[in-house]
């Protein structure tokens, strides 16, 4: 049997959208935790740009090193084809194409650059307490992409079109942080709530609700189905 | 015959990547220049990230609107099969993927933000003159980055494996604006320099070498093919 190992932070986006990927398509992992922010001369060998996720299909023997979301995701698609989380039609494909690299260069960079590092990245380097117009503005902008994700999802099942694609997994990637963290105002974006749900209740969320990290406790309702 | 509008701007390097990909795989293309950093309403109704670069194929009534490098690149790769810059095998597909998020993640984070800002970035904008140190840094930045894929160079024909692929075009799109820059220390990394050149010297890369950014003059060789 091949070996698999997953290398992640549990509240890494990147991360999370790589364990939702092969969690869907039931490829099967073990986890080594990576706590990225450390110098860790052992990962960037397997990595060199030092980021995460990696994942290590096989031995020495015959290795594959798949180092971030795009190889993760695009070889779970090469060679799990079923169920497709690429869809067929042109138009459907790019959609999810343009909605996968929003999270990754807008939403990373207009909420992600504040909010997340506000309330987490600070802690875990031991940066101090946050600075309060740093959330108020990261919190502002998050409302904003949950707002433009509500008017895709009143007219649409799933993000990108009318069946579950990669764009759902990064966008619930990057939601399911801030939902740790009691940062997402569900209640005002109901399309974006039923969406939610919808992803929280599929078995590859489950491992990803039962994250803790320690000296952060999440939202009382994290890991709630019916929140 | 189908009409395609390419919305980009000449020193962007995501609009850069795009160019080259379509070059490449010979799809004919008209182009729409975007000021990308002034409030635009007609181009964010095509693309609401706002964000170049953006191809527009087909007519309203039946338009296709590929918004960002990977819809537009993938959907080259979709339609025009031939020739691949997607390898086959696995190993060099792994590689690939994790090289075109290397420039998109750590290359724009490490120098795009430094460097590009400073000398491209804040003249678009009015922001003043370069700051000296954030210019240095970027410089060193830059070194290091061209410094590891020599490496990679010195032992493979293209970026990713024996073949031309997506990774050599992200790639050469950011080098290239350094290049028009006179930043590229090429003297000091000849295998780099070799891969340029081989880049550089395709049809694909033509109409870059013609772009003039006004009131910023390119280096004296950026549009020398022997440099």
């Amino acid at each position: 049997m091949t070996t698999r190992i997953l290398h992640h932070f549990t509240l890494d986006p990147a991360s999370r959208y790589a364990r939702l990927v092969l969690g869907e398509k039931r490829i099967a992992f073990g986890e080594a935790i990576v706590r990225y922010w450390e110098p860790n001369p052992a990962f960037e060998a397997l990595n060199p740009s030092g980021l995460t996720p990696v994942l290590v299909v096989g031995d020495l023997a015959e290795r594959l090193v798949l180092c971030e979301s795009h190889a993760i995701a695009g070889w779970a698609e090469d060679v799990v084809p079923d169920p497709p989380l690429l869809p067929r039609a042109l138009q459907d494909r790019a959609e999810m194409r343009r909605l996968v690299q929003w999270f990754e260069r807008k939403f990373d960079f207009e909420v992600n650059a504040l909010l997340l590092h506000e309330k987490m990245e600070k802690r875990l380097l031991g940066l101090g307490s946050p600075d309060t117009n740093a959330v108020r503005a990261g919190r502002e902008a998050l409302r904003n992409h949950l707002r433009y994700m509500d008017t895709l999802l009143a007219e649409r099942d799933w993000l990108a079109c009318s069946r579950l694609t990669l764009a759902d997994f990064a966008a619930a990637a990057h939601l399911s942080v801030y939902d740790y963290f009691a940062e997402v105002p569900w209640a005002d974006f109901p399309a974006c709530k039923t969406w939610y749900m919808k992803l929280k209740s599929r078995p590859c969320f489950r491992p990803l609700l039962s994250d803790r990290q320690p000296g952060m406790a999440p939202s009382s309702y994290y890991h709630d189905l019916d929140f």
